[in-house]
């Protein structure tokens, strides 16, 4: 048996509730570590945008005229100014702010700043927009609010080729969901960790992939999580139990009978089917509110067929999904208490063990 | 003259406004004194209870296999899930988490633990619900936080037997009105504790008994109260100043002409005329917002004849509960200003400053 | 050239979001500067009051029997409440409290206060209503709450006899419009204190008074600002570019070509054109809010001609004030970033940098 919970139990109520353990998050997690923010689908030309809103922050997500990827903090270098209001959209060559007309090309770099001539000591290049650490792997796009960011590719190491089969980049996102959930946001990763809730939450889950059919390849750190079988009738998580598009090209014989579910912190969990992807983006809003973005990843090829019906899958999930948003709502609640005590993890929960260890491990560093 | 203000003023502005102060009022008294939940005709049967959700925290109150009337923290030991969400209704032989299917009885005892086996270190008998001690006294239902609480009986020692000719366990609650008031819970005693704003504000009340009426028979400590004597045209306050039932079989001949008015701290208002009886329950909701629970109880006998009518009962009170949540409400706005400053009390007054030295002692005891 | 941004750069971002900032700014700044209310007109008779309701405050300010005005903080002095709940109205001879009946004068004393006799120690005459200072200049109103403000006449020494050839205390509102911003209150007065926006955010207005058009006759200090001369082809700042009203009748020939802005710390925008004057009132709501009260003045005997039309005024007014809040939010958005630093003034923007330089000095003092 490769799990085990040894003993541990859920985290104390602090964590949930206080102000100053989510600053401390702010700080220690969310400022250093490589966040999940969308698609790179989703700006496929150069110029085109899109805005993260998330946490009071607002980030540019734009892709430049080289195709490269990049990232600004939406504020003009003159008076701080918010840039852009649209949520998404496509720039020309230049960014401009409406309030005094200074311009910045796609790059960052100032270009425009009329009437500051006067001012001696004024240089354009002290200007440029305020730029974010950014990285594009398998179709997905990630930032990093750090100044000094581990390498994408070093903090990924684990994760970098290990879904390569499933061919990411060429998957389409065919369908967002975007829930607002009112609990803390570990309680959703905690609720995503384990499927000791299956056979009551979800039945309809559970018959699909028995709860005990799982085992787990990442088993310590910041990715967590492995396969589950599917049951004899079953080949996808959907409303039927079978595969709503063609399974994805590459994939083993193996694979076929597997359902992958990875935790990727802190914001990202990524769950791998036969014939489709799912990702959940989880957003922080308060220590008591988190916003969830979900969504159906197919195959281009498939999702241009006349008979392509994504339906089952995206049905599926939203059901499942807001089972778990009421109960991490009630969990929220109630670790909320004066009263509440940090109770035991079942074996089943091993998981859990292992994401709070790790929570744990990067909230402290470099207090 | 019984009643003296001895030159009291009214409390500084912090105490009605300063979230420091409502923590302490947390701690040092809404934690430790024995608090009105309700009444115990509300749940009659095995497995009846109702939900209170106060100050942030859900309790279930519930009638066990035995009759005896228990509370326990609605939160599964397990992950801290609130267990039950429906405000009332029955419960079966257990009470089942939603999210990994853990029950417990009705004693509170841990039954069943799906999977749970598997940790060595665990004992079905660690693991209980929390238990908040209870009491149940002239059919009135109270319950106390604390870890160690004062037992009921000495707590309210002065109270037990005092208003037995009332037989209030053979009342039943006929009406139910929840008000929400924007002000510090402690005008509303404050307010209660007094009459001489009777005559500019409750012109018909003041008719039914003039504000001079008034006497005190308890008037030091946590209970504070005493009758006042009914106009020679009067016999109940009701909107034509006459009983609606018949009056109570055990009063005396002299308590048919009394209305009574007890603040029972931190949290009961209790009001006895010769045929009903009123009690107000006051909830916080932070420093400057109050819920009041006001229950109208008559005679079970005489509430099932076919030509009982409390409505006038119902109606006199409204609309006195309304203008005393507006003036509550101005006082509220008034002592939240910078400039606000302590007031004199007038003798009328002098249950008042009782009020507010015995708030003031519990406040600061064990800090 | 007059004006010099020397090299200033915008405040740090905690100027606009950080509470205790805010605070400090309350006891420093509006607890101790004179405040600009509304209209001396508004309350032209005995008895006529207006309720001020202000940063959690609420102030009577009143024409007293002399007909001077009197400002008194809406508290009883008996138990807090809040004496006035109508916004605007008149007073007979006394104000009373619906609680208890207490009475005041119009000079504030107390005039009467039933069964208060029976305190000993109690004198009518050490519960007078609490006042504040009050001044009237200009048929302006203003308020200082200070226990021992600065005379008037010496803090508003600059203006005093500034501006006499607007005649204003014959000018009456025509029109107001409250405006809610979701920005910090000094945001808006930067936002009024330089014409570099102008071209870009507000071609119509740079069109009757172009943005280099500018000047100032007040440049250190708590007042700030000058005139700006108008195009060739307009004379007032309406749709038109046309006045829409007699000139003021003792304006020079030299100001009817002359729009004057002024900004009076910390409350007021002062805007006089030659057919009309144009006051901004701006009232703080946290950090991150404000309230402006936008009044457009005539004079007295244009207003009651049959074709008087001052629409041409608060229409181009209206539009202007709703860019200005704009970009005011979201320069808000911007600075509240954790990524925000302070940006270069241009030399167009000195009477920021003066009035930044004022606000600090002001901020600081007794601190």
């Amino acid at each position: 048996m490769t799990r085990s919970a040894q003993g541990a139990k859920t985290l104390p109520g602090k964590y949930y509730t206080d102000q100053a353990i989510y600053e401390l998050e702010t700080r220690n997690i969310f400022s250093k570590k490589w966040l999940y923010v969308g698609r790179g689908g989703e700006i496929p030309r150069p110029g085109d945008y899109f805005l993260l809103e998330t946490e009071g922050e607002s980030i540019i997500i734009l892709r430049d005229r080289n195709l490269k990827v990049r990232a600004f903090y939406n504020i003009c270098r003159h008076r701080g100014t918010k840039l852009c209001e649209v949520a998404t959209g496509k720039f020309g060559q230049t960014i401009q702010c409406i309030y005094h007309a200074w311009t910045y090309r796609l790059d960052g770099t100032l270009h425009g700043a009329p009437n500051m001539h006067e001012v001696a000591s004024f240089e354009k290049s002290d200007y440029p927009l305020l730029q974010v650490a950014s990285a594009e792997w398998e179709g997905c796009l990630f930032i990093n609010l750090s100044d000094n960011p581990e390498p994408f590719e070093q903090a990924f190491a684990p994760l970098i080729s290990k879904f390569s089969k499933w061919q990411m980049t060429e998957l389409i996102t065919v369908h967002r969901i975007v829930y607002e959930v009112a609990a803390n946001w570990k309680l959703v990763f905690q609720n995503y960790s384990e499927c000791y809730h299956c056979p009551s939450l979800h039945p309809a889950l559970n018959r699909l992939t028995p709860y005990r059919n799982s085992s787990n390849d990442l088993m310590e750190g910041p990715f967590l999580g492995g396969p589950m079988h599917f049951a004899e009738d079953s080949d996808s998580m959907t409303m039927t139990g079978r595969v709503c598009a063609a399974p994805l090209a590459q994939l083993d014989e193996a694979d076929l009978r597997l359902a992958y579910y990875y935790t990727v912190q802190p914001n990202m969990l990524l769950s791998l089917f036969p014939d489709y992807v799912m990702i959940h983006r989880v957003e922080r809003d308060g220590p008591a509110k988190s916003r969830v973005v979900c969504d159906w990843l197919f195959d281009a090829q498939a999702a241009v067929k006349p008979d392509f019906d994504p339906s089952g899958a995206i049905e599926f999930w939203n059901i499942t999904n807001q089972q778990d948003w009421q109960v991490s709502e009630l969990s929220q609640l109630g670790v909320s208490s004066r009263a509440y005590q940090p109770g035991p993890y079942a074996e089943l929960e091993s998981m859990i063990a292992a994401w709070d260890r790790e929570y744990l491990r990067t909230l402290k560093e470099n207090e």
